[in-house]
């Protein structure tokens, strides 16, 4: 079994009333952040906050009269599960999806908002996968699987044929890779109708599922390790999709936590785009030193944006930490009235803005005279925390860095 | 002295080269939330952030040879600065901006890359206008102002005209208000092409600049206080807005701070959108009781994403506690091994995930044997709050809730 350019065309048709057709602009910001000409195709803009939609609604037009009738069950946790209960409602087919117990409460919710019947009754996802196979057999349903079927590819392959209309001259594109149903799919469309474009893949170093394949020669189960790219840590890559890939992919880059942070926060606050980690790692990937893009046309493909926002929040606070926007020192000061208003003195003449103050008195040094503060700041870069040190050891405070 | 949408549609052509024709893709989330049809017309997607590169590249396209190669000038703390530095690089003009000194740095750095040059000696933003004004006279510069010019306002106004192509039958177009050259602009071209169409504008209520006009019949000048909505602060509305406005606008609504910021959430979240505050008013207008747009069409124009991580940070973690989805609690539990423990599998019992602990010593009851604890947690609703009460109150520990 194979998927061919006819197919994705064919899927384009079937599908493209129902699915936005997302926009591919050019962004000044990330072509000077990565020193070549970046376009980033928004496909997180999808209704339902993700590609798998195109897929979804692929398979489901697909269905024959009576499958429709009886409906469809699928496991995930995510992305796969939304785009399925949105256009089984659309069409009105049943849909059922099994979710471990620990998925997000917001997905959850938004299934049941679509009209999806909502199982959550497995501890891991590889169990809820054999919980619906199961209640498949039992209820007469068809299972729908998350990326390894050649209709799901065919419908995800459809975002490569837009990416080719939008950006007709484009060098590389890059595509993140969980199961590998988007890049097998994107991957097959361009290179059927652009030879000669390059098809690069990003993987978390944390879930090398396709990495370690490739390595062995075949489809290879792994442990992910926990990821911010969470869309992608599967346990293995669809079979169908493996032999795909390796006849399109050109390049496998893979990208670790600290990259896919910053290329969350990257695309925030240079894109104005909130994008879940699974479809952050294309920036990552852009960035990477092993990939010769400069002056290249790229574009990345952003997959999905449903990320929480209390983890929004926590990249924002560690992002700005990494990068001297935000800075901790420790001091010791005088355990008199004033010395404390002294120390905030002589850092608010540096022009940084104090964020949170703790004293310390329990771990403070043999001098009783001294109490040991902490004070977390925000600051403007790496010079700026030299500068407000430099401003405290003039003023005569002893402190450490950290 | 007017602007007519034969100005408009001209500015079209003069700008459309180089300005991106945003998309204004339906928004199913924000139609539930709001109960009508949403649009959301993604202006913020402009290279340098916001809509204020297309009057600023209208005004620059308008110039005489000897103005491009003496230069302009304006004063700006943002939006309007980064859209004139980057047009007028393109287009090889060069671009000074007066900022108050405690313009955001990474504007500030923007704005020079784009080859600005950049003159922070204000304190105000009154007294950076006032030393634009003066800087153009003494160097042969022109000054540009902000809003309030005919030139400005027909580049604004080409937004509008993409709104009714892209939405054709459009029924109410929501549009913030700061200077009012924005709304002045879109309304005068929404107006002339689809009467029927309600224009309804958008203000802070911190800085009711509009509305305090309107009621006195004139343009008046107001002590605008701090808003998440910076980009709305003014101390008037132009004349020539004022007047336009006047013909154009069916209705004005004000929102409050805690309105601003969880628009600018629910953007975040929903729409995956990072938008400004001065950008998000139009969500928190859509919402707002006072219209009426019960299964309307409505496009909101979302003008502006420059937004600096660390706020939204702060949006996130305010509106998260606002939303039952972070609680705190001060309990009092025994001081001695396992104390602390013990409520914390209590607490973990109940799926609320433990983000901050600090003991207070000092202030605890008269009883020496117990200490107060004060936990914050990530919840899922008020509901779940209650039941971490519930369970805390059940476990025999004293707690209270806030």
């Amino acid at each position: 079994m194979s998927v061919t350019l006819e197919q994705i065309q064919a899927a384009r048709e079937r599908i493209s009333p129902a699915i936005y057709h997302s926009p591919c602009p050019y962004s000044l910001s990330l072509s000077r952040l990565c020193g070549c000409e970046i376009y980033c195709k928004l496909d997180h803009l999808q209704m339902t906050g993700s590609f798998k939609e195109r897929g979804a609604r692929n398979k489901l037009m697909l269905l024959s009269e009576s499958q429709r009738k009886a409906g469809v069950i699928a496991a995930s946790a995510g992305n796969h599960a939304l785009g399925l209960a949105y256009h089984g409602q659309e069409l009105g087919i049943p849909v059922t999806v099994v979710m471990p117990r620990w998925a997000p409460l917001v997905k959850v919710r938004n299934c049941r908002e679509f009209g999806a019947t909502v199982l959550l009754d497995a501890d891991s996802f590889d169990q809820a996968q054999a919980i619906a196979r199961q209640k498949a057999q039992e209820r007469g349903l068809l299972f729908v699987p998350g990326f390894d079927d050649a209709d799901i590819i065919a419908g995800q392959g459809t975002c490569g044929l837009e990416i080719i209309e939008d950006v007709p001259d484009v060098d590389a594109v890059i595509v993140p890779v969980g199961g590998g149903g988007l890049l097998a799919g994107v991957g097959t469309a361009i290179k059927a109708l652009r030879p000669r474009v390059r098809v690069i893949g990003v993987e978390a170093e944390n879930a090398p599922t396709l990495e370690v394949s490739l390595r062995k020669g075949e489809v290879t189960g792994i442990d992910a390790r926990p990821t911010l790219a969470d869309g992608l840590a599967v346990a293995r890559v669809g079979r169908l999709c493996f032999d795909l890939i390796r006849k399109v992919m050109d390049q496998l880059v893979m990208v670790d936590e600290a990259e896919i942070a910053r290329s969350v926060l990257r695309l925030l606050e240079l894109e104005k785009m909130a994008v879940e980690g699974a479809g952050a790692v294309s920036l990552a990937g852009a960035m990477h030193p092993s990939l010769d893009l400069k002056g290249k046309k790229v574009v990345l493909l952003l997959s999905g944006g449903n990320i929480d926002v209390t983890m929004i929040a926590g990249v924002i606070e560690r992002g700005l930490a990494k990068e001297g926007r935000l800075c901790r020192v420790h001091a010791l000061i005088k355990d008199r009235p004033g010395g404390l208003a002294g120390l905030l003195n002589v850092i608010a003449a540096t022009g940084a803005n104090i964020k949170e103050v703790s004293h310390d008195r329990n771990f403070a040094p043999p001098d009783v005279g001294f109490v040991s503060v902490t004070c977390i700041m925000h600051t403007r870069d790496a010079q700026h925390i030299a500068q407000v040190h430099q401003a405290l050891r003039d003023a005569g405070v002893e402190i450490r860095e950290q």
